[in-house]
């Protein structure tokens, strides 16, 4: 007995979603077929869609359908201050606090040696190009404070201090080995408050 | 700060699969354009030919992109015996057995009176249809020996009866409690071996 190619061919794609196996992405295919075939179309051209439209800010690395994201062109925001995070989702969290008004730039990951993710992965000659134009003063490290996240921080805070610029860090208002996405938004205030020169 | 309308579009469609929340959902698309857009794009592309091609077997009601399946077309199968099972998976664990030569009906499901899953869910009229053809004389109930499963084959074997045939059920070599889907080979053929009348 073989299978239907179009269903082989479903259930190997669901697999290559992050921590989806075997087991879940033929349930997933037998739901969506046979449960929720507007879903299945709806995810289909999602998919599409956002490969077909979304890139990066040219400004601050985020996902984004314009060339600068909306973010990036408030004219409100405060330029002298930009605020490191690993992913957007960080970005959100901090936003939520209401603590902060500067800039943003989005790394969309963390070093990583051991994983192969090294300065490039992260956007280290994007984000130096950034914090050097001549408006940013203050550099605010925000990346997790897992210990891939600390290491992050620390070279990204050498090479912006050679570069002569001011470079400080959350305050450790973060637990320890926390990651900023599940903290609640009143420790991220304070921490973002009693943020310290590193 | 908004969210981009693609990725935002992209995340609510994610939380669509079965098993999959909000965080996920959104670590997913971050994942799939950061790091593998090729599968995002075989995803989408694999979801919409799925939705488009893929209906159900005139005869055995299983997934498939053509009228009868193969396994129904397939003229060595000893067409006197019928399986019904829940799921494609399940037929296939079967299939592996290499002691069954008959022909299938797949469920697409079970009884669950609680979450509103009756007869119609089940193609009951389908299946007495098919296992009333003449031709059928013994009909092997399959499902899980889950709670669902023993009184989804307990409907379906009174139906059937009622009608003047046989059916058998699967021994009890499978654990009871057990989902065929999980269970090695080898007890399964046990089971086929001593299925008993119902
Ligand atoms: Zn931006
Ligand atoms: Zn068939």
């Amino acid at each position: 007995m073989k299978k239907s190619g179009s269903l082989e061919n479903l259930s190997e794609a669901l697999r290559r979603l992050p921590g989806v196996g075997p087991k879940s992405a033929q349930r997933m295919a037998y739901h969506l077929l046979q449960h929720d075939r507007e879903a299945a179309s709806a995810l289909g051209h999602a998919l599409l869609n956002a490969v077909d439209r979304i890139q990066h800010c040219a400004a601050c690395n985020t996902f984004t359908e314009i060339d600068v994201c909306e973010t990036c062109q408030n004219q409100e925001r405060d330029t002298h201050l930009l605020c490191v995070v690993e992913t957007p989702a960080d970005q959100m969290m901090i936003e939520q606090t209401l603590t902060y008004k500067g800039l943003y730039f989005v790394l969309m990951g963390r070093l990583s040696p051991l994983d192969g993710i090294g300065p490039k992965d992260i956007y280290l000659d994007k984000l130096i190009t950034r914090a050097t134009n001549g408006t940013v003063t203050e550099v605010v490290l925000a990346t997790n404070f897992t210990n891939e996240g600390e290491a992050t921080a620390h070279y990204i805070s050498e090479t912006l201090k050679a570069r002569g610029l001011k470079v400080s860090r959350l305050a450790r208002g973060v637990p320890v080995g926390g990651e900023l996405e599940y903290v609640d938004a009143g420790t991220i205030a304070r921490a973002m408050l009693d943020r310290r020169a590193t």
